[in-house]
Parts: C-alpha cells; structure tokens; sequence
C-alpha cells in the first residue's frame, strides 16, 4: 500500500471538534472529507459547504457510501460505542475522539465485541501529537534524562464548561484528568496504583453537581514512577497546559505556548511573554493535524494505532480509580488488563 | 474582484529559493503553480513532477502562456531586472527576490521604465512577514511603546556561504545587511544618515575577497530614532536573528525560534533552549507562507504591495551607502527619494 | 529595648550548620557569638578562634555564663530537647534546627514542660527565610492572585546523604520532606488531611534501610487548598528548590537561583543558565542571615517567633501522618492541634 | 604584608555616592572609616554618627590624620586631580570616583605629574566589577567562546538626570557613556577607532544645553573586534544594563538583575518578571564592596590597580573621540598611548 494513496473519510458530528477534524482533512493534500453526518443537519451542511463534503442526517448514508476508508467520529459521547462498532463492521477505520463512553461496562463490551479486528481503531487522546510533549517523550525515550523517576503534568482550563456540560460530563477525572492520565501513560505505560483527592474551591455550580472543580492525582507505575496531575477547572492567565519529566540524569520541561515569542518591557511589568494560546483548540492546532497524519498512516501501513481503543479503555479505568480514591481517601490499586 | 479566485502563477529559477515558493504555491489552497522555467531543465522537471507544474527551459514560455496572474522570480540577481520589466510588460504582477539588482544605475533605470504601472511589484523582503518580527511591528504601531526611539537588529547566518557565492554577492551589505536595512525601513520608513564599520575577524577568504565578515551599522531615521545592526557571517549557536524594538514607554523584544519550547536540564547545563532553527529556509517558512498570501491579496484586491519595488531601491541605497561609509570612515547622509 | 540593642549569643554544636550560624553571627554588626560548645572540641575550636568565640566542650558552661540573650541550637537531633528546656529554664531564647526530635511523643512532652513560656523559641525552617519564597508569600498575602487555590513544592537534593546519615535521620518524611510541610504551612496554615506516595527508583541503600528514595506528598488545607510536594533524593541538575502558588487570579512561581544570570549559546546548548546554586548553604545564605535577624527581632521586642516551637511540632505530625499514609495507602485526617 | 591587615580610610564627599562607600567601608570587617570630609558639613557629621566615622569640613584635617592607608574621592568632579595629586603626595592610596576630570588638559597633566608613584590608584569605574558582567568576563577570558568578536552593551538611565546635572555633566558621552566606554575595554582593552551618533529624541531640556539624550557609539579594537554601544538617558522599564559577548564559538550575555527570581502569571501579564533594581545604587551595589575589597587588596599587596588612573584617562580619551564623531559624523582614530 503506498504511503501517499489518496484517503476518502467521514465525520460524525459537526460540532466544536468535528469542525476541526473537517477542516485538517479538507486542508490535507491526499485526504479528502466525503460526508458530514449530523442530525443537527444545518451545522452539518454549512460544515460540508466550507469543505467541500455531502452533508447527511443519518449515520447510515456514511455505512451505505462506497469507497470509504475510514471515519472520525467527534458526536456527542453516548453515540461513540455505537459507531465505532457500526464502522468497524464495515470495514471502516476508526479515529473517535475520547471518551469511548462514561460507562466502564458499555466500554468493556464493546471491547470484547472488537477482539480480533485488524481495522485500525485510534483514540482521540489528541495531546499525544503535541510537538512540545511529544518531543520530550521522544527524549526520555532516547534516553537524555537517563531513567525516568517522575512526571508532573500541570493541566488547568481557562474556565469551566458551561453548567450543563458539565452535568453530563462524568465529572472532572473522566471528563478533564483523562486527558492527562493518558498522557501519564504516553509515558509510563503500566500505572499500578492511584491516589486522588478532591476539592471544591471556586465554583458552587460545580459543588452543587457532586463534582470537584480542583483535584491533584498520584500514579505509581511498574517500575516505580510517581507521575502527579495538578488540576483546574480555571485558570486566570489562560490554558496552562505543562509537563516535567525527571529522570535519573536531569529534567525535561514543556511549557505554555505563546503565539510569537515577543515579550514586553513597560513600566507596568518586565519581561511579559504574550498571552498563552486560549484554549485547546488554538493549543493543540498542531496536535490535531498530527493525529490525523498518523491516522492516515495506519490506514495506509496497518500500523497500529497509538493511541489505541485499549488506550482508551485504561485512561477511563483510571480516571474511575481516581474518582473512587478521591471518594474513598484510599489508594486503589489496578489490576493487570 | 472575489479574494478567493483562484491564482495561476509562473516560476522562475528552481534553485533553493525557488523551491521554497513552488512548494508554498502548490501548497495553497486557491493558488496554482502553472510553469517552472530554469534554463537547468533538469532541477525545474524534478521541481515540477513534485508540485504539479510544467518545466520549461525558455522563459519566453511563460510569457506565451495564457491565463497566468502573476510570476516569482528566484532566478539568479543578474536576471532579475529584465524579468521583471518584461512580466510586467506582459501584465503579470511579481514577487521578486532581493535585491532587484547589485548595481544601482540598473535599479534606477529599470525604476523609471516602470513609472506608471499599476501591475502589482512586490520585492521578497521575507522577514516582514515573520510572526514575530511583525507582531513587534504592529505593536509598536498600536502605540504600546510610545514613540519608538531605537530599534536594535542582530543578525547573524550560521556559517559564510562558499567564496564562489560570496564572490558575486556583491559584498556583505548588498548580500546580508540588504534585509536588516530593509527591517530597519519597517519601522523607520525614512532613513537619513548611515554610518557603518566592517572588520575582518574569522575569514581569510572574505578578507581576500575585499569584503567584510563582520559589521555594525548605525542609522538615523527622520524622526532622531537610533537604529542598530549588528552583523556576523557566522556564529556558532545558529542562524541569530532577533530585535528588539525601544519607545518612550518601552521596549518590544523577538527573540529566536525554537522548533519546541523544550528545556532541558542536566549536569552538563540548566536551562538549555532547544537548538534554534538552523537557516533561514527553516526560520522564515511561515513568513514565506505569509508573503505568498500577501502578493495574492495585492494581485486580487491590487492592494498596494509591501515591500515594494521602491523599498527594494531604497534598501540598495542604503546598502550601498552603509558600505561607502565603511570605506571612507563618513556618515552618509540620505537624499529624499 | 532599643531595636539595636547589641546581643551576645552562644552556639551548641560547630558542625555544618553550625559554621553557618556561627558565622552569620560573627559577620551580624551587633551580634556577637560569646560561646560555641561540642564535645567534638576540635571542631568548636577551629570554629571558635575563626568567629572570636570561646570553645567549650561542655554544655553547662554555657548555661553557667552571664550576660547571654540566647542560644542556637545546631547539635545532633537526640540533644534537641533536653538543650531547648535547659535554655528556656536559663531564660535563655532559642534558636533550634529542626526537626526537635524524631519522637513526637517526645517533642510533645517538652512542648507541655514548656507551656507559658514567654521566653522567644524559633524553630530553623530557614526556607521561610528566602527571599524568592518569602516574596510568593508576602505577594500571595497581598492578594496579588486572589484566593490560593493550590500550592506545588517541588524539592530534591543534589545526592542522597551517605548511608550512615540515612540510617539515623528518622527517613525521608521526617527528615527531608518537613521542610516542605513547614512551607506548605507557611502559605496554608492548618491541614486537614496528608495522602502521600513513596517509591524506590534509584537507591537500593535506602531501599534496604527500609526508606523511600522519591515521594509525593498531597495535603489538604482548611479552605481546601490543594497542596503538592514532590521530593527526590537526587538530582543530576543539582538542588531544585521551586514553588508554584496558584489562585482564584494568578499564579506566583519562584524557581531555582543561579550565581549570576549569565546565559550561555554555544554549539553545544542554546541560552544555558548558570548552574543552580548546588546545596542549602549556597541556596538558603540569605535565608540563615534574614533567620538570625528575625531571631535577633524576637529576642529585642518580644514578637513572638515565626516558625514557632509549635510549627516545629506540626511539621512532625504532618511528617508523621505521610509516612502512615504512604505506608497504608489511606489518607489521614490531621486533628485540630 | 598581611592580607587582612586592618585599614583605615578617609572619604572626600557626603553625597550619594559618598553615602555607598561610607556604609561599605563600615560594614567591612576590617576596614575602618576614619574621617569624612565634606565643606557641606551637615551631611558629614549624619554620615559619620552613621558609620562612626569623625566628620571634617577641610580637607587639610584628611591629609594631617596620622596612620591613614588611603582615601575615597566622591567629592565633585572639580576636586578630584586636586584631592588625587595631594593625597598621593601623602602616600595614600586612592579610589576616585569617574571622571578624573572633564577637561582631557587637566588629566593628562594630573597624569603627568603621578607618573613613577607606586601609590595605589583606582578609578571607580564600578561596573567591572559586577559579578554579572565580570562572570561574562571571566568565562571570554576562559576561551569559553573562542575568540571575542562583537560585544554589544546596552544602558539605559531610568530617567534623565536633573537639567541642573545635566548641565555640568560634561555631556552624555563623559558623563554616562564613559561606564560603557571603559566596560568596552574590560573586554577590549586597545580600542582604535571610534564612531558615534547621537540624537534628540525626548528631552528638550537636554536638546536645549546642547546635549544629545539618546547615542550609539561603535569601536573597533585592534584585533577587529566591533563593539557596541547603546544609549539612552530614559528607560520606562528601570536601569537597563544588559551586555552581550559574541565570540568565535559562542555567545555569553548577562541581563538584567531582578531583586527575585519570582513570575507572576494573571490575565493581565504572563511570565512577568519582578520589577529591574531601580538604578545603579541597588543594581550595583554589589559590584561597590567588590570594588572595595579590590582596592583593600591592592593597598595590602601592592598589585596594580584595576581599573587605573590610565582606564580613567582612556575612557575620557574615548569619550572625547566620541563627541566628536557625533559632531562631525566622522570616526575617529585613536593613537597609541
């Protein structure tokens, strides 16, 4: 299979993410966007006109069109397990964005239900393809900081969802820490314990829904690790997304990332680098179209898909561990998969 | 006019320079890459079979060619006079790589055969279309700083050219400076006096060769502002570009690029940066991207073009006024245009 | 009694702590050092012809000398008690290293014998003392970023200390990380609840004296602050000494301190710092001199002393319930003191 | 001679910067200040109660003092070849304030005149000796980037001196640019060339008195090097006193100095720095007891003084070229000494 053999995919869904998964497929050279599903039919369709796509109301015109290779799957949660399972049927690759579902008993059936399949299914953990994160883990690989002893990732939103989207959320560790708990394993792959706790400092909505708006996470991997997750539903001074790998022979450090590197020097403050990219979808522009690139290579190589389905299963193994720990002010400890 | 009709372009020259832009323009969504001429066939096929043109040898046959909106030239200095007047003899707009030519009385000549054209000339001053850079101008321009006072500019390639380039380069002012003075004209429009030293610190070649490794030139624009460059034909850390930018109430400063904000710290330093994108081709890829998109603008909209064929004359005059001054040990006061 | 009131100390113990307060004091311009005493009396005289104090082997004549304001104490743990209770029954202040002992039930018994004690006893968390952290508290109690939301410590040493010290220093909680629980409690005064995390990844000397070699410590503070501590005992970058204050509109962060600010760019590494100050007696010089001042403070006007013989306390409890935490794996809930 | 023999000097001024060396002369462990002589005898004798020194009106009293090691000019310019000529004649060793003199006549028969003394002489050019620009200078002097090339300083007053100062200043390049002048030969000690340009750009009480209120001045050393020199009398961020060593294999810079290392993040700033010290008094008020301590050690062991009485001429030469390629828009070519 040439590595350059022009791709025909679909989108399910034309929200905030699906608009960006439209528009790196669009922009890409030998990928083309064929149809947008939506039941939201008017997003979908002005979605469609701006990347040249075929809008549809049913999922079932993307299984029905002829010549596909694979779909993104960006619609809202509950319809994740169902598509997925749908696509794979039919033969069509996978990349979904995260979470597989909130329920670890759906995500466990549909597990079973995809043993054996050779269709390429890859988790939306976009942060992976960060340049900056992954530059680093591609030096702890290479062995520049000798061997890893502990990680700490800083993961702080600018501010919190609206009420409702929280509510149907899963909360902050399945619905934020997930995020990061995968990232904890793009390094430490094999996490064997967990400790969380919990608070509520800032948001009476957030308090008022059983959730926390604050939490701090502890991982123990095989081999030792401790990995710690700081996080925030808000953040003053924007998205403040950081990572710290320290290992037996120094440090590596990934920081915020500012649209030019122009600092300001006034009587009003010294050194000031410019405002942090806002959000995620500014944040990880880059990461985004890596993910797609890498999606694209699997579906054209049959190299397997990082991160995987199974990826997918354990960040939520984890971040339910992590809501039980914080519940229970124990750690708890993970069974091998 | 519709900004978004789609453009056809001609290429000449398939060199270094010339790759960058075929590559930018086959890349862009609304803009096509019609004809790569080069009288080295062989490079223009290659370039060509990789970006979806037609290689020629004559450039006669871009201008036999129909429907074309507008040509690059990257062809060798010594071409760029005649090109120029004939593409716009034919109405296509220009994107011409600096300097227009190494001696004035031909610039000046060519400057009065165009007096009067309304086809768009824009002169490849790269670096104004650098993120940075430009962020740091419009900044200034919003009044963050007040009134600008002084403009300090470092500039610094990673290693000489071969002398076979340097040869015929037309000296480190004409070849290297060009672009700083040019930056400086960014700022400070109109420029009053040059002063310039040069010295010969690392390089017999250069030295043989009549030219200089190493100068500082100090300009002054209309307005009292101080204006400083400093030059090296190498330096060993890498392709040194930076400014800062000082008003009455502040400064602006950019710095160099990093390809990531990694940091790495170990026993052997603390803190390190990640090398810095080596050379210019790496450095300025998003301010070619931005070029490109500007000469489309001025071609779609007959926008006024910047840097234009004027800021190319005006660069070359101070060019070689800088060097007069590095001669004679005199500032050089600039007439009016 | 005048602010400047000239102040004759003695000093128990001439080892390595003990040579910095001995000459902090002999440099202080009204404070003279009258009596150092170690039964080591080797060491105190060394110490002793270099300050212009008097060597004694013998605690007793400290206590047998007239005219003396106070004591520091810089002796072995084990004698920390029995020389605090003889100095306050002297009337003597107190300056004393922590921890006060490894026992709480020890350090409990003397805080009783010592109940209604007017007599100044300030307990040797120098890092209060630092000026970049003591600037995040001040700036933090200003309001400068609103409600403090969450705290991260990150604190490792250079190498571990040898075998030997390992062995008697009471492990890693009591001995390492206290300091760290003393500065969480310098910017969130009461906790509530210690979970922490020990693991072994490079030490098998430590691993087999049955102590933790790398810990993470999360504490929870009466508003439910969150606050993080990561501790290693080595690091090949040298001493890493940092801290994050995050709140409701900010984040104040200090980092590790360089001998100078110079930067270096070479082939080899881009914009290298300095290298970190390597150990407490280079990175807290200021911290042990700002300490013997406000020592000296307490001692003239009576202020009561910041840390205070019970923050030394709390820090042992909280030390404690880490090491049950880590070794349970439940977080532990902190009674009201 | 003893390397910690006892001095006792005496100083000549009582105004700000008398005020420096007093309290460093004090604070010194074994230094003491005799006598301060100041016809404004009421800040004398506040000065004196301060450090416990006598205060005089007549500088006679100074050179009549018995068992005197030398003295501190801090006296106006005026006075100091009078005070410098006299106190050598009494065999004491002299620190004196920069300038020697405005006037190039008066110094170099001053200069004339001292000529075969083995009194110690030291000029206050104070900046060799902060440990920011002096680590740079050690590690150029180390060969830690090859061989120096380019040196590049930029300093910038916070805000213009008084019109009355201004007036009797001697213009900018004798009065401010001469510190950057003699830094340039901390580095370079043999300068050959010297051009400048000076402009008007704020200050129109400056423009008035025939003054300039912004240069830049470059020089060439004899083996080539280019240095540069940036200029301003207002900086709306504080005292900017930056400097950059550009070498064969390398680059060092030593930047501004902030009181702590701390950042603060908000929505109003990212990454802000702490505020830069003030101005020269709190930026180099270590580089004053470094310099103190140089010149204690020169009257201990006779090792010549650095800088000399002959840095003090140079510099004032340099200047004096300076002003004058600003005026005349020439270089200038320095002679041998």
């Amino acid at each position: 299979m040439s590595n350059s053999r022009r791709l025909r995919l679909a989108l399910f869904g034309s929200g905030r993410i699906g608009q960006v998964h439209a528009r790196n497929v669009a922009a890409h050279p030998n990928i083309d966007l064929a149809i947008i599903a939506d039941p939201f039919i008017d997003g979908a369709r002005r979605l469609a006109e701006e990347t040249g796509a075929r809008a549809v109301e049913d999922p079932e015109e993307v299984f029905a069109e002829q010549g596909l290779d694979g779909v993104i799957i960006g619609s809202p949660t509950n319809t994740h397990v169902d598509l997925i399972s749908r696509s794979v049927d039919h033969g069509l690759a996978v990349l979904c964005e995260k979470p597989i579902d909130l329920d670890i008993q759906t995500v466990l059936e549909c597990q079973q239900r995809l043993q054996g399949t050779t269709v390429p299914i890859m988790l939306g953990f976009n942060r992976r393809f960060d340049p900056h994160f992954s530059a680093v883990r591609s030096r702890v690989e290479a062995g520049e900081i000798g061997r890893l002893e502990q990680l700490t990732i800083t993961s702080r939103d600018p501010e919190p969802a609206p009420r409702g989207y929280i509510e149907t959320s899963g909360g902050i560790f399945r619905d934020m820490t997930i995020h990061d708990l995968d990232m904890a394993r793009f390094f430490v792959p094999e996490i064997v314990e967990v400790s969380a706790v919990g608070s509520n400092v800032f948001s009476d909505d957030i308090e008022e829904l059983g959730d926390f708006d604050s939490v701090v996470v502890t991982l123990r991997g095989s081999g030792g690790e401790l990995i710690n997750i700081t996080n925030s539903r808000h953040c003053a001074f924007g998205y403040d997304q950081r990572l710290e790998a320290f290992g037996s022979e120094g440090l590596l450090s990934a920081s915020n990332v500012t649209p030019t590197n122009v600092k300001k020097y006034s009587s009003a403050g010294t050194e000031e680098s410019s405002p942090y990219l806002p959000f995620f979808l500014e944040r990880y522009v880059q990461a985004y179209s890596a993910e797609l690139e890498a999606f694209a290579h699997s579906i054209r190589t049959g190299a397997p898909c990082s991160p995987s389905f199974e990826d997918g299963v354990t960040a939520l193994v984890l971040a339910n561990a992590a809501e039980e720990s914080a519940t229970t002010g124990k750690t708890v400890t993970i069974g091998k998969a």
